[in-house]
């Protein structure tokens, strides 16, 4: 086997190395029943207990309240930014945005297809690189809610807190689960794709109000919460080998610490990612302090070519994914919950040597 | 490791040894990535080439004409239930349904909370035992397409041959796909989910006829086939373990033979167990000989505590997952492409010996 490499991707991406053992060990022979996870109907005796766990644990470790429904989907946040609005969008009330950059936007566009919506506040006077305080952010009186993408995974930028508003907040909290506590009195829905916290890509984590799971005639049966949450997220056939490993990676989380842990962690790694960074005479980063995200550094080299040159030079040394989304270039480094110091300390290695070889 | 059993699970269902050993091997370092499989990105070279291996395949072994597009989609045919509906349904036009059973009914539900349905045909007077022929279907001019299940899973009843329409048949191909050709020709879209003969549950293999794909400014663009076809599938983060295996599964598929050879091998699995059914005094099945499907044998005791005592038994000897759908109850052996002869042989030895032990 090769050596295991620095995964700096920004989902899907590193996972913790215990959990991917324990699943290559069972991966045949689940709990000596002669199959693989993969091969377990998810309506048998075997899978019904894991997936009970799972959903039990995702909220443990969350500290969800008991008036909030976990559900487990298919897919990720994209279906998400439909299920919101088809649930939540009651006719004449709008769904409000914070325009905080590519995914905001991602999840206000397909809103607009489904009711209508407003712009609570936008960054792009700002370049993306701000976030607003709550005093920032104008609702009108038709909102229904507020949606906030907790954390801008392109962008590199993230809600210090979160905002108040006097409608509840849909958050769309894929690149931060997991790494803070959620205000969970001020939510109606907290959703994220599992691909860089929990889980492999392919199924979502969704809390709902409880009250909230209500049908509607006229809205398919299937993007419906309450479908779901009558069948405890079993109405269709699941992602059984993503809720295994969810389960896994819940677990984990657990045995050291929970959000607590991690939250101090995801800071420790991103605090030492960005005082090199801003010390430094090479790198920069643009984003004022404040909005920095904790899982995902953007910087920058003095210039493109560099910026190319870094990733392709990082690539070959084992340190990969630094290359920054199309939408935007540059270079990121993402540090999840399962991204290690010893790899942001091997990123900084690099750097320095990056940096000395490269001056001008 | 405890011995492999018998899986005659409905789906998620048994997968190839070969294919399951690989993924085992190839766990937590996927091409010498230095990386699992699980945690590469949708967008990198390395998962890239994979991608495009599987649709390339999937439309080989099924002979695929070029006006098809492939689409590989997060969830499964439930979730297409509804994306059918609301990409081919337009205003003042109704989706046709052959009412088969229980899957047909709940594609047929989904629709009728998008657009207008009707019933073109119902097994309802035959308890759900028998299917249509071309001539017993009544479409109506509004009439856009024809939807058809093409084996219903809980039944045990398959469409010996498709039917034909004055309109574009839609097929849920879910549990019988990649066991028999596809009349393409009579075709808009062909789906199926991917959990019982392809790959682990979570992803839906779709062809959609390429002039179908539209935008619809009122639709949810997630929804829309357009989305996914001109992101070549990419256009959220894919399962990207779904596809591994799948495209394991279908090199696997190729390598015996393709199609043809499953559809062989499914007609002599299928017959050895309905011959040995019909040969007993003890067991029945009580679907015509026309309609029975190749893909789950369903079957009945004397007597619904037998029944009971039959699957429970046959539990403890390795054979599993033979207790008949809640919906229908009785016995069902679900003997997809994975199953093995060896595993229709130790069923039928199994049986033979329950007969004796349990006459009255």
């Amino acid at each position: 086997m090769s050596k295991r490499i620095h995964n700096f991707c920004a989902g899907p991406c590193t996972l913790p190395l215990s959990v991917l053992e324990n699943a290559q060990k069972e991966l045949l022979d689940f709990q000596n029943s002669g199959m693989s996870l993969m091969e377990i109907s998810h309506r048998s005796k075997i899978f019904e207990p894991l997936h009970e766990e799972t959903l039990a644990l995702a909220c443990e470790i969350l500290a969800v309240p008991d008036d909030f429904q976990c559900l487990l989907l298919p897919g990720g946040a994209s279906q998400q930014f439909v299920m919101t609005a088809i649930n939540l969008l009651e006719d004449g009330k709008t769904a409000a945005f914070i325009d905080s950059g590519h995914w905001a936007q991602k999840a206000q566009s397909e809103a607009a297809r489904i009711g209508e919506t407003e712009i609570a506040w936008s960054g792009k006077d700002k370049n993306y690189r701000e976030l607003p305080t709550s005093n920032d952010i104008k609702i009108s009186d038709r909102a229904r809610y507020l949606h906030i993408t907790s954390n801008e995974t392109i962008g590199g930028i993230q809600f210090p807190k979160y905002p108040e508003a006097r409608v509840p907040l849909v958050i769309d909290a894929s690149s931060d689960f997991y790494t803070r506590p959620i205000p969970w009195d001020a939510c109606d829905i907290v959703y994220g794709g599992a691909q860089k916290n929990l889980a492999p890509a392919g199924i979502a984590v969704v809390f709902v109000r409880k009250t909230l799971l209500q049908d509607k005639k006229t809205a398919p049966k299937f993007l419906l919460y309450k479908t779901h949450a009558d069948s405890n997220s079993l109405y269709n056939t699941p992602p059984t080998w993503q809720i295994y490993i969810l389960n896994g990676v819940l677990k984990w989380m657990k045995s050291l610490g929970g959000v607590p842990y991690f939250q101090k962690f995801a800071a420790e790694k991103s605090q030492k990612l960005y005082e090199f960074i801003d010390k430094s005479d090479f790198y920069r980063n643009e984003i004022p302090s404040a909005f920095r995200s904790k899982t995902n550094v953007v910087f920058l080299t003095p210039n493109a070519e560099l910026d190319t040159k870094f990733w392709q030079e990082a690539e070959k040394e084992g340190l990969s994914g630094l290359k920054g989304h199309r939408v935007v270039g540059g270079l990121r480094a993402s540090i999840y919950n399962a991204m290690q110091m010893e790899s942001v300390d091997a990123l900084i290695k690099f750097m320095e040597k990056f940096a000395q070889e490269n001056k001008a």
